[in-house]
């Protein structure tokens, strides 16, 4: 029995009635929450959260995924296969980073019976998908194949010896991590601030900023024994600018 | 082997409790978190959870309900069977809206041994009464036939043309569950500002407030895009008075 | 098939990647989640939430815990056996409590490989090893025996007619946890308030400050209907000073 997973910006109670969903139809399911306090509404965020984690999962899980301002709108939904996963939830993107790190996608249209809440498609559309697929129901008999709206974090923009990222998502531990998987430099200035390239958190002082590789690839803005998204003032959607900064010895002092 | 599910306002850790002494007692239990966020010893709030997401799971499943500020006073607790569900909590109301919605409910009381903690039942009475259930047990064996406190959401109250209710529930995107399935108008006005009938929340323009039928059958405040809780300050148990609106052609425009 | 717990101080997402690396080798495991909100890199704070909670499990249960700031740091990793139990995490004293509380503690010093992420010893590193261990491979056969770092609450200090001691978790309720089982008194003062000691909550008046054993065994500063953590402005790690307070018979008056 494949594994299920459930990734939304629900918070509590709604994800409970998708499981509900789910085990009326499969009660031996196994459903695995990845997150639910996505911020409100924010497909970029939702998407990368997907991306990192979706990968971990064996071969054969199927993920659902609902961030999904436009419910009840005409956008479609939709199941997305690729490298031996499933992903099921709304047309709007957020399906792609996940589905394009885990293989090459293949999409089918999903429609929507007349029997379905106009608020909330995760039950009574998404979650259902589900059962029917981890049952064995293949995704070419339950709709037609589109090509499913994509989500593109972009790249840095330089802007002379600048780069111009985006905040992506924000873990709870307050670092912001970046649309970029390799800032060319070691040291950087943010807001007026030095940051050094670390390997470790630790390797920091105690509330010192730094930017380090996180365990999911990208980028990060970090603040050991402390939260970069307060001392930067970062949300997952802002821009930054990042300037190479000067390497002074005192920075290199910890190490 | 039934589904056990569980909700609380104990946030983490205690749940884990719960879900050990069950798990000690029937390893192989599935058991389903419904809500441990439920404002602090809200009842109603809590009700209306258990309410709006038990009739999503299948028969036979037992729901283990803990919002209790009577514990370890001379409260009750109790086991409700209806439509085929079992309900085991404090006997303060927590339970009946749920019972209530599943089918006709009948009670028993359960006694509280001399070993229990006097400030959590949940873990030490409940919990082992659930996996009881669970195993086989008939609610009969372990306690007297009751009638169980009810809780009632009341109706809206008329005064003049005016309508006065309650919010029973908040969720995460500060949408304002309200004590009433049926508001009679299309256009209200509630503290000052319009608000419009919508059919889905992406009706409405950005940040603009709405009624709407939820998921659940209530009446919910709603802002696309925004929280009517901080818009219009709100929070469970909060009184509001709505009265019929001016549906202005300004405000259809976005349809 | 044992069970297995995890408990970070990790939010969202980052126990789910743990949670594919558990099921991506055994995928019929029964994993439950202790608490994930632990305060940031609290290790005390988290170390009590284990203790409180692992007690409760069944015999053969593996807990995986992970606050961890030195992560990718020369600290070790450690399997600590004890009572039945098995506990997986970073050797800084987070398993130590729980494990005196289980039994007598056994520990087998974890290799770092050299594919681990710098940034997540829990995904690649902690859950591994609870997924062979749950395969039952013996600790014996994947590390050295080692005595691993201990923590200790310490117990409060005389300083004359007072006793200063720490808070070492607050709740959910805000009731505040402290590094004492049993203070002496039946009436304290506290930052200028009396506070009697009552065995259920309710038993003081609404927002009412109170002294409670709490259900883990450890004494609680707690309020009625309201928070402790928000009237005496208290978080894990504060230090308090408790002395002697009048019993009045106004303050018996609820009783």
């Amino acid at each position: 029995m494949p594994i299920i997973t459930l990734l939304t910006d629900f918070g509590s109670l709604y994800p409970a009635q998708m499981k509900g969903a789910i085990l009326s139809r499969i009660p031996e399911a196994t459903i695995v929450d990845i997150a639910h306090d996505i911020p409100p509404q924010n497909i970029e965020a939702g998407a990368f959260a997907l991306m990192a984690t979706a990968v971990h999962f064996p071969l054969g899980t199927i993920h659902v995924a609902v961030v999904d301002p436009g419910v009840g709108t005409d956008r479609a939904g939709v199941i997305v296969e690729s490298g031996g996963h499933l992903l099921v939830g709304p047309d709007n993107g957020l399906l792609l980073p996940a589905a394009r790190a885990l293989g090459k996608p293949k999409a089918w249209k999903i429609g929507v019976g007349p029997r379905a809440s106009p608020t909330f498609h995760g039950r009574d559309i998404f979650a259902p998908i589900a059962a029917l697929l981890a049952s064995g129901r293949k995704p070419e008999s339950l709709g037609e194949v589109i090509l499913p709206i994509d989500l593109d974090y972009g790249v840095p923009i330089e802007e002379g010896r600048r780069l111009r990222m985006r905040v992506i998502y924000v873990d709870r531990f307050g670092n912001a991590v970046l649309n970029c998987k390799q800032i060319p430099w070691d040291c950087v200035c943010l807001k007026g601030r030095h940051l050094r390239r670390k390997r470790t958190y630790a390797q920091a002082r105690a509330v010192e900023p730094l930017i380090i590789q996180g365990s999911h690839g990208h980028e990060e803005i970090a603040v050991n024994q402390g939260s970069a998204a307060e001392l930067f003032d970062l949300a997952p959607g802002d821009e930054i600018v990042l300037e190479e900064g000067p390497c002074s010895k005192e920075s290199y002092r910890s190490e």
